[in-house]
Order: structure tokens, then sequence, then C-alpha cells
């Protein structure tokens, strides 16, 4: 019997109407097998531009249709959205101009050397090839750019995979809709429709890790849930690379000399990243060590002032909003923690940002302020007062993975090599797979140096899913040994008729 | 109380000597700490290229010492052993190059674009960091070259990853020998002895992947041993990345055409390929298709003159043994299964190379067959007659995921591009992570283009455990936004002050 998927007005909690109905394990079946079937169709590197770009113009032409649905779903409202679908685009197009630069092919080239020491070297020629269909589960807070045409399908379907994506339950219409544009775009391209498959259901997703001819899986969400299907994944009789960005703290360090000199503009710039969104980044900065004293005193007050005046909104789902709501109390009942600005429930199903503050003697330890240390999903922000080198120290040795970490410095700590700051910023690589100074970690740019990922919880594999490197997930690498030439993928002739960047006998060009 | 480890002659299975103790947990995790305090200094790369470079000096400077314990423990004999070694500084100074080379960092640089749609760009730049200490597994069969000073500790070491070598029970005392040598190599270097640890033992293995301060592993062994240390890492509570080569059947296609142009060449050349090391390679070809008909019987019948005057062999230790005898029992008794040259015991404690013969539309589906799709080690192959491509096919779509895939093909398949030699190329890249022709598996190149590694159970990753790109196991990303010239590592520079390939604003130099 159907189950049916409904798409739920998170501004009224109300039933919108039904969207889809929930995947069963024949649907999901279904969808794999239509999967594969396109796999070598995609082996084309100009059928996957045209799918790309096209997929990037079919929601630019739909962006009114697609921005309403999307927000009717999520709340996240238009001009957020419209951002977010110009965004998709555009990542969209990178990977298309990646699939067209071929460089993450790493093609590598070694002729056959008889006279090699210490013993004779074959013709060895190696490139990257597809791993198969890749699952995609989608994330709540971004209905597009981390969801159906999204980052981790936009990657997967350049790297030649072909993907079935499980729908977020939050935003269900919004996945159909963005999934038939995606399947219009294979059409125009000349691809199969079953290049771009989408199921819904709690069971499909796990059904969905565990299905035989699923080669690899990205994931944005939840620690809880991301732990479960990274487990079903490592658990298989064949275990498969799953990319799951899973919790982040994102630390950010505010040096005494930060401080003195900025206090106000740090405050305000803190209370406006991590309200943005209504807190619902996974990059939202939400520990931040503010040195004691009167300069960090007067940071505070401008979180405050600034926090205070923003305004409520509404998360996602209810169920997010009792998380937050139940996280945010949890906090501020721990001993020693203060609320100078409590987040709370607004009118209807808003919450209202605010924050909780705590000394960090009392955080160098593990000890009852542990959940301090845990993401509280929502406009909340935990400041932790510290008291000279040592105490900044032993906090940091106890902040877990995270996607970014921060530094806010005084002008000559910025410009003086070697110094403290550049110790501050090692530890916080250490800590981080991106490291921000004088900036605010929300706001993650599609570029090809951008890493978005970060020691477990922040992600379970080295890997990023955004930017031009993600494409490298979804790919294993082939080496072909005293192969004809005629037999040889067009890709590792020695005539490279594809220009593609290469190393050859140790030379890149 | 300190349980010994006892160095074993295989040629006679009696005790030599103790060799070491089994390290408890707290030795194990001495020895992680000890390497997590090397970490530091092993981040100049200078140090580095010096400890790999002093480590082949090493090595060769006590050539006869370290071969005559590794044949002790071994019995693979000096000529092989001293190839091995060759083989191992070679590699030690590969990655060398590599360090000095510094492509592996990856770096990318992306300047600041206010001007970039759909919205401003910061300045970003990327590249690679060590990941921290990798627990290193080493293997039975390479008592060096995938073993303390082989290609798991050399890519570690290349990466800027401390080790902690478990050591192989078959041979420990070599182990503790080439770690000594390692050890005085990183002091010429200057740095830390912690930065190459060794361990001995079962529970030590798994302590070590257990281990919070261990970030990373690396495997070479059998689908038991391997898959259960796979599933420790994936349990633990940040799970590691666990590089594993576990096991690989190597499948080889001879097709119609090159069984009619050279069936005894063919046949020769599989029986000294699959008695090479008395089999215990991990790139033994275990599965030999071999079209029906007279043709294909000549092959066989090469094999068995061939094979059948190979010398015995003795195995890596006793329990190997009796594994090769008792599988190769097994196999032979089952239903439909011939056995033209019985695996067998040979004097003392040797064992004669052996193959059997079955039929492929047999093995095509599920049923009493399948042992012969698993590995044997030792020098035993299993030679499956097809008659067709449909029956080819068929058992190809039933074998599992290998190291490598071999196609002898007549001498117009090899000319024809786009026929239906090019199909089987294609479908062996499927199965394997190398891809020959013409050729023999055993025998891995140390070379850029390398790729050792291949769908589970070949791997549990998809990266190679042999070549320059081995290194790219043990580092992650991180990018560094906006960050102050004067604190950006030397790496991502403007002024490239290490000459390092990059990738900048796009452009490859």
């Amino acid at each position: 019997m159907a189950v049916p998927v409904w798409s739920v007005d998170p501004r009224t909690g109300k039933q919108r109407g039904q969207a889809a109905v929930e995947a069963g394990t024949a649907e999901v079946d279904a969808a794999v097998r239509a999967a594969a079937g396109a796999l070598p169709a995609l082996a084309d590197r100009g059928s996957r531009a045209r799918l790309l770009r096209e997929s990037a113009r079919l929601l630019e032409e739909h962006a009114d249709e697609v921005v309403a649905a999307a927000d009717a779903e999520t709340a996240l409202g238009s001009p957020r959205l419209t951002g977010e679908l110009a965004r998709t685009a555009f990542q969209l197009r990178t990977f298309a101009d990646e699939v067209e630069d071929g460089g993450f092919l790493d093609v590598v080239i070694d002729h056959a050397d008889p006279a090699a020491t210490p013993i004779p070297r074959p013709d060895l020629r190696r490139y990257k090839v597809p791993l198969g269909v890749v699952a995609v589960y989608a994330a709540s807070n971004f209905p597009l750019a981390f969801s159906v045409p999204g980052g981790d399908t936009a990657s997967a379907l350049a790297a030649g995979c072909p993907v079935v994506v499980k729908a977020h339950p939050d935003h269900p219409a919004t996945s159909e809709l963005c999934a038939g544009l995606l399947r219009r775009a294979a059409e125009t391209a000349g691809l199969p429709a079953g290049t771009v498959g989408l199921v819904h259901g709690f069971d499909a997703g796990l059904d969905l890790v565990r299905h035989p001819l699923v080669a690899a899986a990205g994931f944005t969400g939840s620690v809880r849930g991301g732990r479960a299907l990274y487990d079903a994944a490592a658990a298989r009789p064949h275990p498969i690379p799953f990319h799951g960005e899973l919790g982040s703290v994102n630390p950010v360090v505010v040096t005494a000399a930060a401080a003195a000199e900025r206090a106000e503009q740090i405050g305000t710039g803190l209370a406006g990243s991590f309200t943005l969104g209504t807190g619902q980044f996974c990059t939202k900065p939400g520990l931040v060590l503010v040195p004691a004293g009167p300069d960090g005193d007067r940071l505070v007050a401008a979180v405050t002032g600034a926090a205070g005046q923003a305004p409520a909104g509404v998360l996602l789902d209810t169920r997010m909003r009792d998380a937050f709501l139940k996280g945010a109390a949890e906090r501020s009942a721990l001993p020693g923690v203060d609320t100078p600005l409590a987040p709370d429930a607004g009118d209807g199903l808003t919450v209202r940002p605010g924050y909780v503050t705590a000394s960090a003697a009392e955080l160098a330890a593990p000890g009852a302020l542990d959940p301090l240390l845990e993401e509280c999903f929502g406009p909340l922000t935990v400041i932790v007062r510290y008291d000279g080198a040592a105490e900044l120290a032993a906090v940091l040795d106890r902040v877990p993975g995270s996607l970014t970490a921060t530094a806010h410095l005084g002008e000559r700590e910025a410009a003086a090599p070697g110094g403290s700051a550049a110790g501050l910023l090692a530890r916080l690589a250490g800590l981080a797979g991106r490291v921000l100074v004088n900036g605010w970690p929300t706001g993650v740019a599609v570029t090809g140096a951008q890493h978005h990922g970060g020691p477990y919880p922040a992600t379970t594999s080295t890997s990023t899913s955004v930017g031009a490197t993600a494409v490298e997930r979804w790919l294993r690498p082939v080496a072909y040994q005293d192969t004809p030439p005629a037999l040889l993928p067009a890709e590792l002739r020695d005539d490279n008729p594809l220009g593609l960047p290469r190393r050859v006998d140790g030379v890149r060009g």
C-alpha cells in the first residue's frame, strides 16, 4: 500500500498536499537499476556537460516556480532561495566546465622503459573512471544547492555517475519539481531518464545505501542520521565510500588584540552570521572564544544588541523547532552557563535567536558543560570567555572536528609572520577543513580552492562536498598495462586527442 | 607478563629464537603517542625526503643482513629477496622524489573576485596536510616491500605522517631489523625515533586501529583479517580511512584467436606466473578463462607441462600450507571439477603447484562451484573452459573485484579499434584496477601511473598501495580564506617560494 508523502508548510505546520509516495524496496530497486542502465550513456563527457548546462538553464527558466515551491516548504524566503537557485545553477555550470577541462581524470602516462632500474618498466597509463550509481541524501536546509540539483548530484553527474536522490522530507514537492527538470535536461542531452532518480521515505534511504548496485553515497544532514547511513554503508558485504557531512560547531577565536580593536564590529558580525537564515547553516559559528575582560564585554554587548534586533524566523520543520528550543533550554540550564539573550519561541512557529556564555576554565576539562561542544541547529551560539593563551588552548583541544575554524586577529598580529597568530592558524587547521581570518564562515564559495569538509564529525571522509574537487569522490583509477594503441581509451592515447591535462613520464602538460 | 614473539623457520616449522614481545595496550599507546609527537618535525618536507633516501641507503648498506634475516623467516630465497630489497629502496627514493616535487600537495589558489557572479568570491587557497599517525599492517608475502620499510610506510612518511607498523608474525626479526634501520635514518634526518614505531601481536593490531590518535590505516593481507580491521576502523567513535588490500582472483581471459595463435606460449606463461614465488603474490592469476576446443586443450597441456616441472616450494608458514592444501583439495572435490595437475604436499614442508579445471556453463550461475571464485593463496590456479562469448560474459559477471584483469588477444584483435577486444577490455576495467594485455599480472611496477587496487574485496577504498599516488591516502585538504599573506603557509603564497606545481585562478603551472 502506497504511503503518502506530504508537503508541509513550516509557517503553519499544516499539510499542503500530497507530494509523492514513499518508495518501497521494489521502487528503490527499479530506480537504481534504471540509473545503472544510464551508466554507459554517461561515459560521453560531452553529454555530461550538456546535461549540467541544460539543468542550470531549466532551473533558471523555472526559477519563479522553483523558488515558490521551495519557499512554501521551507519558509526560507524568496530572496535567499533566489540566491540559492543562482548558486545552484552556477555550481552546475562549474562542474560542466570541469567536465570539459578533464583534469579530474588524473591522466598519468609512463612509457615502457626496458632500461629502468631495478627492473624494466612496462607501459602504464592511468586515468579515472566513474564508480557507478551514486546515492545522494538531500539536506533539509538547502532545498536546491544541497538537494536534488545540488553539489552531490552535479559532481556525481560530472564524474559520469548516475544518481538516485533520497529526497529530504522537508521539501518533497520541490524535490519532485527539480527532478523533473533534471530529467528533461537529460532528455535534451540525449541521456536516459534513469540518469537522475528520486525516492522518498526513511526506509527507502536505507534500502538505497544497501543496494548492491549503489557504488557510493553523498550525504548532508545530522550526525545521527548520517552515522546510521555510514554504518550501513560500512556493514555491506561490499562496503562503499560514504561521503557524509554530519555536524560542525565551527569554532571562532577572537584574540585580545582583535577585541581591543574591533569589539563592536566583531560582535555585530557574529550576530549577523549565527542568525543568518535563522541559524540553519552547517557553517554557523556555534562556539566563539572571546577574551575575558572589558574588550570582550563590549563584544558580547554588541552581540546582544544586534542579535536582539534580529527578526524571529521559522525553522525548517516543527521537529527541528522542538529540538532547537529543547537544546537551547538544556544549554541554558547547565551549571555556570549564563543566558544574556535567551533563544526562545516567537509568534506562531517562529523562534528568536540568542546565545549563552560559559567560562573556558570550566569547559577545558570533560564534564557537565560538554553539551556546549555539540552543534545546536538553529539561531543559537555559545560564547566562551577565556583568560589567556593556556585557557584558549585547552578549549581548542576539546573542540570536535569542524567544517570551518575562524580567527579574528588584531592588525599587527595579522601582519606578523611566525608569531602567535601563525600558531593559532596552524592549530585551527588541525580542527577544520577551512580556516578563515577576519571573516565569517557562513557563505561557502563554489570554486576550485574550496574545501567543505573536516575531521569527523564534520565529514566522514577527507573529501569536500563543495567546489570543483568534489568530483573526485565518485571516481576510481584504472591503469592499462602494455595495451595496444588501438585498444586504449582515447583519454590515454599518446596523441591526446581529447586535449587533456596530464603527466607523461613525470612531466606535467 | 610479556608474551614472546618467536621467529620461525618455515622450512622446518621450528622456532629460531625470540624476536620480540607482544605489545600490550600500554605499549601500543606509547608507540602511538611517540609517533604523534613526531608529527610537527615531519612537517618539513626536506627532512622527509632525507629520511626516505637515508632509509633506502641503509637498507642497501645492510642488504646481506636483511636478506638473510628475511630468508630465514620466509623461505622466499635470496634472489627474490635481493630483488625485493632493491624494489623497496627504489620505492623509498621514488617517494622522496615525490616529496620534493610536491605535486601531491594539490595546491589550488583562487584569488578574490569582488565582481564574481552570482556573488563576490573571497580569496581561497587550498593544499593538503598530513592526516596524523598512520597504522601500517604488514603483509606476510613481502617482508620488505609491503612490510616495515614498504609502500605504506614510505607513502605515509612522504605525506608527513608518522607510522606505527604492526609487524606480520611471519617475520618479526626482519621487522625489528628494518625498523631499527628506519629509526637510524630518522635520526640522521633530524627526526624523532617515534617517527617509525613497531608493535607485535594480534591484539596490538586491534588496539592500534582503535587508538584515538591513529588517523588512518593501511593493510595488506587476507579478506578475513582485513575485513575485521576495516570493521573496527568503521566502528570507532571517530571512524578513520582504512586502506586495505584484501584478496583478488585476478581473472585472465584468453580469446579464441589468442589460443589459436599462441596456445603453448600462453600456457607456459601462465604456469610461470601462478607458480612464481610459490604462488604467494596478491596478483597471482587465479581464474583463467580458456576457450573450449583443441586450441584451449593445447594451452592447458602446456600449463601441465610447465607447472609440472616447477619446483616444489615452501610456503610462508605452516598455517598457510595447511590452508593451501585444504583449499586445493576442496576445489578438486567439487562436482564437475577436474584436477589435471594436483597441487599437493612435497618433501618436508614444501608444496607442489597444480591447477583445476571447470566449465564456464556450470560456473555461470551461483551454486556448488562458487569456491572457485575465491582466492586460494599459493601455487594453484583455476582454469575455466568457455564456449563462446555468452559463456565468457556470464562468468565475468560473477568474478569478484580484483587488483588486475588480463586479456590475451590475437594479433588482429589487438590491432582493431572498437572491436570485440575493446569491449572485453572495457568489461575487465569494470572488474579491476589494472588491465593488462598479453602479459601477466605478477610484477607490479612502482611508477606514477601504477594503480594497485580494485573493487572490493581487492581493496576497501578507491586508492592504490603501490605507485606515486599512494601518498594521496594520508592527506586531507585545508583551505585558507582571506588569510593575510604574512600568515599563509609557504605552500600557498603568491610568490610560490617552494616552487610547487599548482593551479592558480584555474590555470595550471
